[in-house]
């Protein structure tokens, strides 16, 4: 069968960033005097209304993806509502801002009532968690749109970040180190690949049993392992953002590592990342091998076990690497204006 | 064949208000002080960060819902990005907001790019049209869950109000006038039902033949009549927010003019509104001829030509209806707490 690409499993990420430019400058025409920062950043970034408000909403809107796909094989939709909502709280997060509200679209053929009140008990759980207000919400029977069967579930977050506090990676300088934070699986990206490499896109009485299966590695199931919710990581950086400590914070998603961590490196330098510097989850070596997937590629498809990546002064790397339970996991060089800004180093 | 309803053709609109109420009380164990009202405006309700701040934040998710399966039919999709932002716009304007910012949500079972272009257009002309900034959004390729050759549109529009400006329709009072403002077609409801209708919803090729038809009472195409977008109101309505002369704004959308004028009236008052006090379109009536639907199934799934009412006492009626270019459809009287909260009256 050969190797397995994210491509191959169905989703083109480079001819996706060719459009993505493309809408880039369509929404750049739109733009009015409140709109703080161009598209690209992981957060929207507007200036919150009234006069002389020194508050920024930062705003961003996102689905689970085809997580959805494990939850509907399994009939377990409680971690996808859980998902979405750390998934938004931790993009945000990474332009320094705090949540503020929510609101979930949930589109499907037919409207299948248990399924849409256990997502949403999951959004309720990991809004309450975050302090975040569910205000909002769309529910949409679309037939002829979605496949029998499944759903699609997005949502938008507000919050806010007072605007000398901004996250942006503006201030990162040469010499700056890396902190990768822990996730807690695949959280919600690559399940196109992990689905394919894992034999779980075909007949779904065969998808079941393979999901029950337990790896020799673990004593969960293959499902329970990639239903895992997405961890949230405000708990951990909420109180980082107050000390100032903090010069940037990358959230890693579709991209994986270097591509993320590439959204906030300035000019002029390169984030390097040392492969091996942290131990990679079992999850990810058993979807590799299971679809003879070429290393480079999972790094570029999967977090790998890094979920977020805190970037700080030498000095300040001890104290945030035991606060946040992280890894030191590269740091930040010179580099060539033409060159990356962020690479992972020693895939093999 | 008999009738067709709306249920039949694929949407269920009495389970999804049972799924909606569960959902609302799930919602409000996450509120927390900013929230200003319960779920169940046209939109949700935050007050902005800052101190002293006397703005509040108001903010809708919403889709297109099945008229994009019209566009993806006849391979025009600009206005259907329109349609998005209109919508949204219309939406939170029921509350008296004006838009600050836009994000939108892509996903289709693979990347169409010169359709995503399209989209993002008609999103990007609409939104500069009114004032609202573009400032983020989210493709997602998601095979397994999308049908091939269609997609979903998704938005959330972030607007605000000042807290003493915001319409919810609480001094509406008996005697107040409804003023329907004219609809430019279907906007984004019923397309389900239409398409059941009209014999779309079959085979794509047949479905072209009959889009590119010339109904006798128009010389228009059947397909340009069904893609008309969504009008905006703020124009018209912008200039009435300040003058403070409105009591009450319903954005007429699934639930028809009954449910959505309904969501407004306060307790012990029903609007009455009266069919045949203003000019149903003919593209209603062919889809109810072509369907042999129900009348009272007409208006409870379409705007029938009305897609904004405005309630105003009655010495601002004349004024608003001449500025509005509406229609006066009826009024407020007095009714006891388990009547309806607004009836649709002499429908044939």
């Amino acid at each position: 069968m050969g190797t397995l690409s994210y491509s191959r499993a169905g989703v083109d990420i480079a001819g996706a960033d060719v459009v993505k430019q493309r809408i880039a400058r369509l929404a750049a025409s739109t733009f009015t005097p409140g709109v703080l920062r161009e598209i690209g950043h992981f957060g929207g970034l507007f200036a919150a209304p009234g006069d002389r408000n020194s508050y920024v909403l930062v705003s961003s809107i996102d689905s689970v993806g085809t997580k959805v796909l494990i939850a509907a094989l399994l009939g377990h939709h409680r971690s996808i509502g859980i998902d979405l909502v750390n998934h938004c709280v931790d993009d945000i997060l990474a332009c320094g801002a705090r949540p503020l509200f929510f609101l979930d679209y949930f589109a499907a053929a037919s409207l299948a009532p248990a399924v849409l009140e256990e997502l949403v008990e999951g959004m309720a759980e990991a809004c309450a968690a975050a302090g975040c207000a569910l205000i909002g919400g769309e529910t949409a029977q679309l037939p002829g749109i979605y496949l029998p069967g499944v759903y699609d579930l997005a949502g938008c977050i507000v919050g806010a970040v007072h605007r000398d506090r901004i996250v942006d990676g503006s201030t990162i300088q040469a010499g700056d180190v890396l902190i990768g934070l822990p996730s807690s699986g695949l959280h919600t990206n690559g399940y196109s690949l992990a689905r394919a490499a894992l034999g779980l896109d075909g007949d779904p009485e065969e998808a079941r049993r393979r999901l029950a299966e337990v790896p020799a590695w673990t004593d969960r199931s293959l499902g329970e392992l990639l239903l895992e919710p997405h961890r949230s990581y405000l708990p951990v950086i909420e109180p980082l953002l107050d000390s100032r400590v903090i010069r940037g914070l990358a959230h890693i998603t579709g991209g994986g590592l270097a591509g993320n961590v590439a959204r906030i490196i300035p000019p002029g330098l390169q984030a390097l990342i040392e492969a091996g510097s942290w131990p990679v989850p079992q999850i990810f070596r058993h979807i590799q091998e299971q679809g003879q997937i070429d290393a480079h590629e999972m790094y570029r498809v999967f977090n790998m076990g890094i979920g977020y990546v805190v970037v700080v002064r030498p000095e300040d790397a001890p104290r945030v690497q035991q606060l946040a339970e992280g890894w030191i996991i590269g740091s930040v060089v010179p580099a060539g204006e033409a060159e990356a800004r962020a690479v992972v180093h020693g895939v093999s």
